[in-house]
């Protein structure tokens, strides 16, 4: 064992290993005053009696109006509702006054925008140490499906369901050669999925003869209007594709943007009527294969992959010289 | 509310958005035989005493082990553990026969290769529908740091924490304007990210005046020596860096390959000695970026980026000509 006693902070620390949801759990005070906490402590319990469990701290102003309620609900949050775990969380907070709730089974505060929902009758109140067992029945219950906010280390968290590879419908391309490489380098994964969206916008831009960097300058423009080619610049950070006035100049004399307000690198650039529809064409092409991806991912796994995906643009900052070579 | 009335199936779903960890819970039966089986129902209950909590359906098998058992461990299991959750969730199953346990209070067995374990002295039995709570008082503990198993939606998960953003170390670099392209697209986000971990390399690809499609050819080489060009190909998806003759021709001029064996395309590349030295050092600089970036998401948090790519690669087949317009 690597811990002979049960030291506080480090007992916390191994529970913390095992993952939860979190639930707002709801009741009505006797006087009437509406009542709610955050908890992780829920689960299930029983299926016939439908039973669910949860456990509340023998030191929480709310114990007494528990202890007294006939009825809890249990609201499992939802990915976006972080803040609203956090405003149950604080001891006294002014918790229900900017919030629209609706009604439950003996007036109960249900929250709305969860994932799932259980309405409670208290079935038994049991002793836990430090804490108080509540074990209620299921009266009522709803499933929104939305994606369920989940906790662990002692920080919010997502889930991300292990896919199931069979089930996708999309044919598996055959490999004579597999390899380490093409399997687990972060790299090559990045680039080969970047390739095989972007597969699919390649006969749109082969049709309008445009490389990848005048599609770039037309999906930023069509997003925001008016940019600098400096801001251009910015934004398009994809390293082999990084706009030029050249750039601006083959859209020009394409007639899909015009150019105004001074010398490089200040020059604006606004998409004509003819480069709106065009920029518009190629978003619906990216978009698709993107919804595509998406829906076989799962709405949690790609907001997950996407804010993955902006964690390392931020962990690992640009290449200042573009000839850096030992700063790797 | 959704539903009027509890079905079964559709509680069971409502509770499936409730994420959880994955537990073994064991101890020994009075015949000295061990006993062990899945659960997710487990939470921590108390502090001050220490004291876990979990439930175990009347009609199990190990019912009776675990009522008359003085101790139990709750082995929370790590990410890698999945098929050890299969076996003992499987009724009647040869459990611990191929196992190797350490022993702990009271003989019970422990398993190996945890997140975390709790070894508890039983504490409390109560009612609880269809099954029986179990509470014991936590006597010895381990932490062991793995990446733990999730379950939610009835199938096994990993557990995203939200990345802390200012705690990164790397500068973000300054934006005039921000874009939901460049913050929401898949396709952006994923090209943005393969090109700042190939700026990298970039150094190196200029010093050696190499491509890309020179730079994927000897890592290829490199991990698996002796491809045929149809092999590289197939493994070289990254539409942009396609490995043509030209590319092989380049690399044999340079003397970092030798090829034989025959006409295009079943010419076959090996490395030089030079050509080794060369992919040696071209990885290592990939490998530091993309060992910083996974540092910087967490061990779980990589290898669940990894495994969002290869779902997305296999969800999107390649395209099958090169000028297929209208596929997308």
């Amino acid at each position: 064992m690597a811990d002979r006693s049960v030291d506080s902070r480090q007992f916390r620390t191994a529970l913390g290993s095992f993952a939860t949801g979190v639930t707002i759990v709801t009741t009505r005070a006797p006087d009437g005053s509406p009542i709610g906490l955050t908890a992780n402590s829920f689960n299930s319990l029983s299926l016939d009696p439908p039973m669910v469990m949860w456990a509340l701290a023998k030191t929480s102003l709310s114990l007494e109006a528990f202890e007294k309620a006939d009825y809890f609900a249990v609201n499992i949050l939802s990915a976006d509702q972080q803040s609203l775990a956090d405003l149950f969380a604080t001891r006294g907070a002014e918790k229900f006054s900017a919030l629209n709730c609706d009604t439950g089974l003996g007036g109960i505060p249900l929250l709305r925008g969860c994932s799932a929902l259980f309405e409670c009758r208290t079935s038994y109140q049991y002793e836990g140490g430090d804490h108080v067992i509540f074990v209620g029945e299921v009266v009522e219950f709803a499933h929104f499906g939305r994606p369920a906010l989940a906790f662990q280390g002692g920080t919010y968290a997502s889930v991300v369901r292990y896919p199931t590879l069979s089930a996708g419908g999309a044919a598996v391309p055959a490999r004579d050669v597999d390899s380490s490489f093409s399997r687990d380098f972060l790299g090559y994964l990045l680039g080969s999925a970047h390739a095989r969206l972007m597969e699919r916008v390649r006969g749109d831009l082969e049709r309008y003869r445009l490389s990848e960097a005048h599609y770039h300058v037309l999906m930023f423009l069509s997003n925001e209007d008016n940019l600098t080619l400096k801001e251009l610049t910015t934004l398009t950070q994809l390293a082999d594709h990084q706009v030029s006035y050249q750039t601006l100049a083959d859209l020009v004399i394409r007639d899909f943007i015009t150019v105004s307000g001074g010398d490089y690198p200040s020059t604006r650039a606004r998409l004509t009527p003819d480069g709106h529809r065009v920029a518009l064409e190629l978003a619906a092409s990216l978009k698709a294969a993107e919804a595509y991806a998406e829906r076989f991912l799962g709405a949690t796994e790609a907001q997950t992959l996407k804010m993955l995906l902006r964690s390392i643009l931020h962990a690992i900052p640009p290449v200042a010289a573009p000839s850096g070579a030992d700063d790797a």
